[in-house]
């Protein structure tokens, strides 16, 4: 009866039960569909609780089967911190490439930021909570913060120019303006009533000029 | 030979180092400098990451003295939390009491957040860090949430008195706020040169008037 010496067997293993639940018809992931599936297991869990057999189970899946799609745990985190880091950079390069005021480039990488964390909330929300716990943890958070470097030269480029106040250290700046669009992660959900457009202009109109009514 | 036979049974316990350089004369901790150093030790690795028998390494003591001083590790986390809150919660109330308008009480609690966000950096961050995986936690998490609300509710009534702009939901106001206020433990280290003074007035006078200079 090697049908039941198998099951038995496996009944040993934790992600039996997701595997079989796989095996019995659940449809299989693509590559996208699984990296998504596991950056949602990471930010519930914390990438480093997150072991390969959560993931199975996550997935329904076997562990054999994610090895189909990617080598390795560390696999998943580099794609998904690529992404989102890919992403904010193409904002900041847009921006730049406008040749506009710094002033309408901050603007604009502030509303694209918020778009792009909006859009990608899972992927942004992991790069955002890493520790710099390894070499691809320390590098991503590298590229961050040529980003948040980026964005206090803008604002030192602004004050200069006269178009933003010069009472204020540009790099505390840079750190609580990208404080404020990142801390959008911890509670904002797609299906929220205000459209991700809404947002970022809010985000940028607040940043900009604060919540103080104009003087009338 | 009783003495070598109780050491060859130490070494095969992981704190056996740390126990024994404390009875070497490692000056031992009080209450409070053992909760700080604990506290210190689940930012870094995370609470749940963090076992009594790491709280022992790190504190260079057993796992016993630990006992001596606290029942458990969810003792020191309520600790830190209850401390935590209970000074935002004393902003919070002192800023009512002076039964000034809605727009100063807000301008008084956020420059108040600040300063015990700096003063109280370790508990602070611990407190923001929560992800609600224990009664405990989801308590806490529920009166940071008060928090947040009175905030918000303070917003809509500085909308009401024409003191600030209306064109912002005041519920996504109070969370960009605090999301601004509570960035600052991503970064702020004690030893840097603006003083926690400053950082509180840069960022009540940001969050009130933005960035934009003002028009001459």
């Amino acid at each position: 009866m090697p049908e039941i010496a198998t099951t038995a067997a496996e009944d040993s293993d934790r992600s039996t039960e997701a595997a079989r639940v796989g095996r019995r018809g659940r449809p299989g992931y693509d590559r996208e569909g699984l990296i998504r599936v596991c950056v949602e297991a990471f930010n519930r869990h914390g990438y480093e609780a997150t072991s390969m057999g959560v993931l199975a189970r996550e997935l329904g899946i076997s562990k054999s089967a994610i090895y189909h799609h990617v080598s390795s745990k560390e696999e998943i985190l580099d794609i998904a911190l690529s992404r989102s880091l890919a992403e904010l950079e193409r904002v900041v390069s847009e921006a730049e490439s406008r040749g506009a005021p710094a002033v309408a480039e901050l603007e604009e990488i502030i509303r694209g930021s918020v778009a792009v964390l909006t859009a990608s909330l899972p992927h942004v929300t992991l790069l955002l909570r890493l520790r710099g716990n390894s070499e691809l943890e320390i590098r991503a958070l590298q590229r961050r913060r040529e980003i948040t470097l980026r964005i206090a030269e803008l604002i030192r480029q602004a004050q200069d120019d006269g178009d933003l106040r010069d009472d204020v250290d540009a790099r505390t700046a840079s750190r609580l303006a990208m404080g404020m669009v990142n801390s959008i992660v911890d509670w904002y959900r797609p299906t929220d009533d205000h459209s991700d457009e809404t947002l970022a202009e809010m985000v940028t109109g607040l940043l900009l000029t604060g919540l103080r009514a104009p003087r009338s």
